[in-house]
């Protein structure tokens, strides 16, 4: 097992690592930017290594200095948290020249699911199903049409150089197929002056599910059961939960054992996410792999009982996982909701700023991750998730009571936070009832 | 389900139970001292009622202005918390002369359980084994001889008046029996003019374990577990947890059965322990059964995913418990570690004061139940007891190992507590080892 790993990141994720690695008896190096001299992850770490101004690209981002921390501390490994340079193929090839060890996958594989299309030549090559669609651009209604019909209605007709909703529409049936692709392209050769197009399925209504995956140097690969995030502003996710509601044992045991089985199939190493989205049906289709550990990587902690990152760092170090997929029964049902020092009412703009006072709530399920404190000064620079609050209890709705119960009593004062945007949500009929799809935030809310 | 709960304690644990209500979608009332009016328990709750000064006999003891409180603000039952009037069977029956759900068992069974000898006498009667002992006084050498021959080597030889030690001599075998009987017996006289004795099986090294009982109004009765409370300063536990490393599972099991049966025998509902004397041989004998909740009840929460104060509330409100025994698999190692404000080098002194900084940690397993917070003052007039650290990891060695890196995490400014020393107990080889009996801290400290 390593001596000492440094932690190349900050806020609470760094915390997170810090606290594992105290747990297994490593000590622990942070990296910190002058913004960061009085952050919780500096002041916790073993070691605290000053590696440059604020700014991320001569700090968090800054592959040399890093490395030279590492060097410097006699560090055996680096975790790279989530963000910064977590899926830098480049940087994990640094490590390794550099004999230190890089938690996380190898660079070949961050490489490989980095790159959108490759990653789903991958995916479709180990049997996962991809969004239907065409191969090569149409011109005409007539290939189109025979193009939608291979692929099966609803269909999406997207122009090639589209963006913005622009030539774009979806095509229900076979008849309203020739007027929607016309319109289509039109709109493309007036906004663009192109009117290359492509058809793809169209996915109503859909969900963000993604499936946990761990695996070590022995091939072993297990999965610890879906996370939906589909409460999403902009692509950011706000709330995140396990189980999904929404699905039934039949797909879920599909969902858990197709992403299992891609990450067998390309080999895959330490903690990954493959994210998925959900048709009403419950159908669902690849949409890229994340090759690192998530920020919502609690709910499953929850649930299964797994320490994600201690797995992560026990597999860097050459030990298999400690445990079996058939020691993972997922038991009862957990929720994150990320609090953001932000304004929902100004269109989330970050609102940093000194905390002036703070209580943390606790007790039985309660669980905030969090490098905040009473007097805490949050910087500009970098993202404005402050912290996580996280809950389980034996099914969805106990679990929302309890969220309920538990934003109602954090107390943050001194900065704007999403806190009461987060406990609106919570209270939203279709939230309650687990009709959460992505587009649940423009749905439900004018912001 | 009640729509309104007074909850008739302070601190950790009425905040503990307020979270439960808010949970369960129930209004909560909070009674206060004039001492508690800036108590987390008194902010909390929806209502919150002062019920008198400071002095425990005049608010948090005096039934009648809490029954008072409760018919005033139209609670439909009372939680007691544990300690003050949590196992006064008075209290319980004129809650029930009132028609206000006392939330515990029903004031017969408090009354038994409440009397030692009646307590012993009904779990003899049940089945349960009790330390052997002589059932009449005796006085002479060849009375008590025959006694101790009866009850099996080694015996304690107890003064009837004895007290502080005085009067009580452990007789390893028949050889020395007549010496140390005769010097216990002139220590009584000589002491306490009283030459009465008693004769009971002695228990060597004995630790302090206890099972977690719930019954329900149907006569459903589950036992969730053992605790394992030997870590005392002066019968006050420190450090508690589950399961206890010291026994087999056919112990366990044998030991969970008895308890089981046993609150069965007497009709038991609500939460309840029966605590056990366990020798090295992996003997138990009953020693009393504590008719409230505990509080080290969340490490049994932790192990069993049973919210014990939710099924205190929904057994009192007549529904059936929501889980069956087969339910029950208890998970990995829980360990609570009670933090008190007082001064352990000076004699355990209780050292109330203002808490001027305040860190507490959270993250993966980690539990904290606590009233504090920064700028609290904490009054002298209750018990020193601030704050329990609760973790949970998959076993022993990992738990412990994030209980010391979870302390070692939390700041508390401004006045002195037991942290330190709590901390230096858990890097005890015999703790880490597991060897932990009733007389481990006069046995590791000198204080």
């Amino acid at each position: 097992m390593f001596q000492k790993i440094l932690i190349a990141n900050r806020g609470e994720i760094a915390v997170r690592i810090i606290r594992a690695c105290r747990e297994l008896g490593i000590r622990t190096v942070a990296v910190y930017s002058e913004a960061d001299k009085d952050a919780l992850h500096a002041q916790l770490a073993d070691e605290a290594v000053c590696i440059g101004p604020a700014s991320s690209k001569d700090s968090y981002l800054n592959m040399e200095r890093i490395l030279s921390a590492t060097i410097a501390t006699k560090a055996e490994a680096i975790h790279p948290g989530f963000g910064f340079l977590s899926e830098n193929s480049r940087f994990a090839q640094m490590c390794e020249k550099c004999h230190v060890a890089f938690i996380g996958p190898s660079p070949e594989i961050i490489q490989k699911m980095g790159n959108k299309s490759e990653a789903r030549k991958t995916m479709m090559q180990a049997g996962v199903p991809v969004i239907p669609g065409t191969k090569e651009a149409v011109y005409t209604v007539e290939e189109g049409l025979s193009e939608a019909e291979r692929i099966g209605f609803p269909v999406m007709i997207k122009a090639s150089s589209g963006g913005g909703g622009k030539g774009m529409r979806v095509s229900e049936k076979k008849e309203d197929f020739t007027e929607n692709f016309l319109m289509a392209q039109q709109e493309s050769k007036n906004s663009f002056g192109d009117d290359t197009m492509y058809i793809e399925r169209y996915v109503r209504n859909p969900r963000h599910i993604e499936v946990q995956i761990l695996g070590d140097k022995f091939g072993n690969v297990v999965q610890l059961g879906e996370r939906d995030c589909s409460i999403q502003r902009r692509h950011q996710k706000l709330i995140e939960e396990s189980p999904c509601c929404a699905i039934s044992e039949k797909i879920r045991e599909k969902l858990g054992e197709t992403a299992r089985k891609a990450a067998k199939a390309v080999g895959y190493e330490s903690a990954g996410t493959i994210e998925f989205l959900l048709d009403e049906s419950g159908e669902f289709f690849f949409m890229e792999m994340n090759t690192r550990i998530q920020v919502e990587h609690p709910v499953t902690e929850f649930v299964s009982g797994v320490d994600l990152i201690k797995e992560q760092i026990q597999i860097a170090a050459g030990l298999p996982l400690s445990v079996s997929q058939e020691d993972i029964s997922p038991n009862g049902h957990a929720i994150e909701c990320r609090i953001n020092a932000e304004n929902p009412r100004k269109n989330f703009m970050p609102c940093p700023g000194t905390i002036e006072h703070l209580h943390i709530p606790g007790g039985n399920g309660v669980r905030v991750d969090t490098a905040v404190y009473a007097g805490y000064q949050i910087p500009p620079n970098y993202d404005s998730m402050i912290m996580k609050v996280i809950v389980h209890d034996k099914d969805r709705a106990s679990a929302i009571a309890k969220l309920r119960s538990t934003l109602g009593e954090v107390i943050i004062e001194g900065i704007e936070t999403n806190l009461d945007f987060q406990y609106d949500i919570l209270q939203q009929k279709d939230f309650i009832e687990g009709k959460i799809t992505t587009d649940f935030i423009p749905k439900h809310y004018s912001i």
